[in-house]
């Protein structure tokens, strides 16, 4: 058979084939971030809204968005005093989740059960999740909403405190109404992150009065509209440290403040959460290199997640030069060269070298602070 | 100002640039497919749902895809008779076209007026554009339905003949029925693509009956979940000839059948359309080369648009080889290698290069034939 | 501190960080295609040019390009026989690899010696990798070169036999030369694949004559101008089914035919060894489902390798319809849909879903053949 | 025929036709950044190694990779006195210029003669080009070498003067040396980008003493290793402003001053040239808009170039609110959003939109200045 000849079969079945050029398969991307010593790392988005409030999509569409990117878990959370559709789909605070559930029952992504509670500043507005009845916080007092949500058992975060539609100068602050929620028991949580935007204040309080920290998407628009198809990073994530894969799970491990932020390529967290998350995604291929003379060595550094680790060191040895800087790419190895300072340098000697990682905040100033034993045998060239 | 302190700055400010991973900007990306003589090449896609019949976007995300994806004018066609979310959302035939013009008009996108007449085949569903009133339309029997959307003055054509929903082997059939619309003035043209579906016979059919060929996308859900973000291609369109950009002039460019279809990188239409496309978007930047000896020169060819222009050709000559295949890359200068025959040469020459643009379909079976003139200079090496 | 002023810095820190536009990291893309019971799968190409014949890059670029593309090993096979940089550059033909190798040692990449012995057809071109000497191979006749190759103990293959340079149909042909060289044991495989070439009917000839299958890039130019930086599946691979990462162990598993070919996401080779490589690379999920009524129900099937492996099938079910056509993506989750036929089932039943994986060829005409069994109890919806 | 059938033919023609996962096209990606008045805008890299000094490929894939990478005209300048591949490839400063010119001329890239004059600092390493020949520089005082280059009439400059190589804290310094030089006429201009370090003292010093400003890729190693492929904007540029398309309008065009430096994504040059760079990209496509109430309206604005500008603005008005960040996506079209500050205001007005382009460096601590005039018809909602 000649060229010519398949060469006309195969214009005919690029068509019918369906290989076609930009076109989407519908697949799950996968989110690579490890699992931490007796916990499933779940990559969940507590912050979701529908046509059913301001939103822009059809509920299951959430679920079908959830599914390709990667997610364990969503929480519709349709705002209950905001519904600009109201004159052409008529207000009922049930039915997004109901109809959301349905698509993630089939692909095996958990939809919960939420709703925003949202008035002026202060208190704002405030999401409850694992809800029974949304519509019996479709009440005239925001104190009579928050505590009915609370009645139900529900998880009650405050959204975006620093949102420049409540605070023009996008300073998050803190009021007697939310000191009066935190003692009553009504307030669990706060958005660190919400959307692009970042609250170092809000992540210094989570710290302080021990609250959980979210980091969620507050999406309105469809997915594509917001963030690359395929890729993953840009939807803001809460990392949910739970025990299993289930509501109830999700639920306990919300309430114990097992949880980290993940947003554009950062983590946002508590050490002890982050420090096993990172441990979990390295690998030194080769811990121990002969520098010979001034040559260089390469330790190798495999790094399994799809983050990549940002370091910065600021220590040098006498013997060796290291990196002050590398970056340790998702998904790849990249090398951490050391280069000898002596041409007869004839010893062995194992380097503790000390880096930060500047993208795994552990406070709004910090990053994590990690080691790298490397046992180094040096000879002349 | 060390590194060191210019790196710290830096970390803190991602975030509050916004300078994030997998982030969409707001933007418009042109689709370059050049106009021809006498007429704008206008993309359109005439054939597209929302929530207010099976689609799953609120309509004002009709208008806001189709500013990104670099489209001049859409029809809203949500289906009369199929309105799965009516228990949730009322029945209302004109609302999806006025929320969606809205935001068109913000933006600078033509939104029509359209929708869809939806019956069992035959003679299966119909698109009706350019119409005063929808709800009209929601009547018994479809030859009324019809009668009456012409009788507004809109443009009627005839979805997926193919569609397997209704054509379980895949083939479109020609019935009675579609005789019948035709000698009444009631059938304008037929969909060659819907989707990812090409349908050779109704191409074909196009062509013997006189009928306006269209490509539309049919699309349900948000196009992020169909085809990948910022690409160019995926999304089939409806290319119209158009003497203005203005609702008018596409209506009558459509009963003058001043159209093509463009899906994947490839073009389909009338030779007319299609050969001055090709003309438009590609230059020869040298076309007299010289050849020495058993050398190759290299005549350069642009192509400023988007479409990678497939060219096999079966010709050869005594003094020179010539590439049998040669893809024209969209945006991109290629190289047309030309290479001697002989050491001792020395004459010159112009050739006619003969090719076929595969991806350009005059017929389901036949590309558009093109000719390349190359004045050659041989000489010894 | 205002978001202006962590703008400015921000734009300054741009530069001093290297945050830069297409700037490539240096790093290495692991290539994901999974070790087979008692075997590790090694990724090597072993024919490769370099400035000292007619390549373009010195020596040390194809390891580092090797390490950069995930590869285990390579050979460095420069012509004897031709020399067309010898002017500027004198012959020597056992420095490439000696220069190559330094940086392999660096980076961790096995760098193999390699000649290719080049003459006109028959017998054509042969590589001879695992060579003491390469020099000795410089001789006036063919036999001479390939003996003394074979004396060395090297591993011997036929390149290109499809090579229109050679044939100017590009068909293979199998001349009594090679029958005297198989004989004699100095002709232990061919490349089946070679660039972008794939030979069938070497292919077979590999099958027939129980003869190892090679695939290699044949390399000339900077990886760069051939394949897109950081994507797999572009460079022709031999993969090595070897028992450790070392020299030792790839000739043994050469010698003992353990090989498949991998390129443009297709793999060739035996059922032995491509039958494996998919079912390690393959996790159903959820192997039982509940179908109610005429809904569907989704099989997850998870693909933790690099392939897209492209599955066709034909068979249908009484109880359910199945995809013909299902790509598993590589690294994603795809959905195997079971749509029901009936309302009123209500039974459980495993089917044996099989398929042909078009893009695993274990003869030129033949996929793998491979099973899912799925477990589904119907109910009514 | 069935879609079985194609399926088949399919598969086969995949690997006939060359379609292939990752494989790139031979094809020159245009660098659109437009001319200017007076002026083409060539796009250049007087800085590049081979292999015969310490570069890592042979002479020819310079001006390949120009030709893909859409430069106009490279000058090869390897090292006169660093020579480490010597003892393989015997020393001859005039070969790699002949052997890269013979491709640039196919290819239609202008490869000018350079070579690089390398001593320690001071005065540091400087390129001469526009060499009639580059082994007469070969000799031991370096005040002879650039004499020697000068009396040929070449154009010389200083390459990265904040080398850590040679100044380890990354700060340029300018050395008696430097003023003797500049005084005799042997010095005319300076690395202000060099590979992807930019020196701001250097971008000073140009505007003081009346310099020219190159910026040049140093590149050592094939562009594949350093930048993606087929992406813009990674290789460091020295836009020249020249008449012509010519050697001898680049060199007229260097001695005059006309260049700016491009990098990253950023321009660095004289207002004068970066200002009409700007203009001739940008065109507001609606320059008039109708503000109704609180409602928003769109300015659309378009740029035609490759550079997606960075800008930032102070400024508010008390009818309307405009971004005070805004990027002008290269080869998109994005909205400037004027959102209205009243209800009832009925009246129309031009405002001066005035900007920062905080990647057009005019200097090292100022952008570009830019103003949009918009004319806005206020008009209750």
């Amino acid at each position: 058979m000649t060229k010519r000849v398949l060469l006309l079969f195969a214009a005919v079945a690029t068509f019918a084939m369906g290989v076609s050029q930009g076109q989407v398969t519908r697949a799950r991307s996968p989110i690579r971030i490890p699992d931490i010593p007796g916990y499933r790392t779940l990559k969940c988005d507590f912050h979701v809204h529908t046509v059913f409030s301001d939103g822009n999509v059809w509920p299951q569409i959430r679920a079908e968005e959830a599914w390709r990117q990667g997610l364990d878990a969503i929480a519709i959370t349709d705002h209950i005093e905001y519904q600009p559709h109201k004159d052409d789909l008529p207000i009922n605070h049930e039915r997004s989740f109901e109809i959301a559930k349905i698509h993630g029952d089939d692909l095996g992504v958990l939809v919960l059960k939420g709703s925003e509670v949202t008035r002026k500043m202060p208190p704002g507005h405030f999401n409850a999740v694992f809800l029974k009845s949304s519509r019996v916080l479709d009440v005239e007092d925001w104190r009579d909403a928050l505590r009915l949500a609370a009645g139900q058992g529900a998880f009650i975060f405050w959204n975006h405190p620093g949102w420049t539609g409540q605070q023009p100068d996008g300073i998050s602050r803190w009021y007697p109404e939310h000191t009066e929620l935190l003692e009553k028991g009504q307030l669990h949580g706060i958005e660190v992150v919400n959307g692009q935007d970042y609250y170092p204040e809000v992540h210094r309080w989570c710290l302080e009065k021990n609250l959980t920290m979210l980091g969620n998407s507050d999406i309105h628009d469809p997915a594509g509209l917001v963030w690359e198809t395929g890729t993953v990073g840009g939807r803001p994530l809460t990392l949910v440290f739970a025990t299993d894969r289930t509501p109830e799970a999700i639920r306990e491990a919300l309430f114990a403040r097992r949880t980290a932020v993940a947003v554009n390529g950062m983590l946002i967290g508590r050490k002890e959460y982050l420090e096993p998350i990172f441990k979990g995604s390295i690998e030194v291929l080769n811990p121990s290199v002969t520098v010979r003379g001034k040559r260089s060595a390469f330790v190798q550094i495999s790094n399994v997640s799809d983050i990549d680790y940002d370091l910065s060191g600021e220590e040098q040895f006498e013997e060796v030069s290291v990196p002050s800087r590398l970056v340790l790419k998702g998904g790849k190895t990249v090398l951490l060269q050391l280069q000898g300072k002596s041409e007869t340098l004839d010893m062995k000697k194992t380097f503790d070298l000390r880096y930060v990682v500047t993208n795994l905040k552990i406070t709004p100033d910090a990053g994590l602070e990690v080691t790298f034993p490397v046992s180094v045998t040096f000879a002349p060239e």
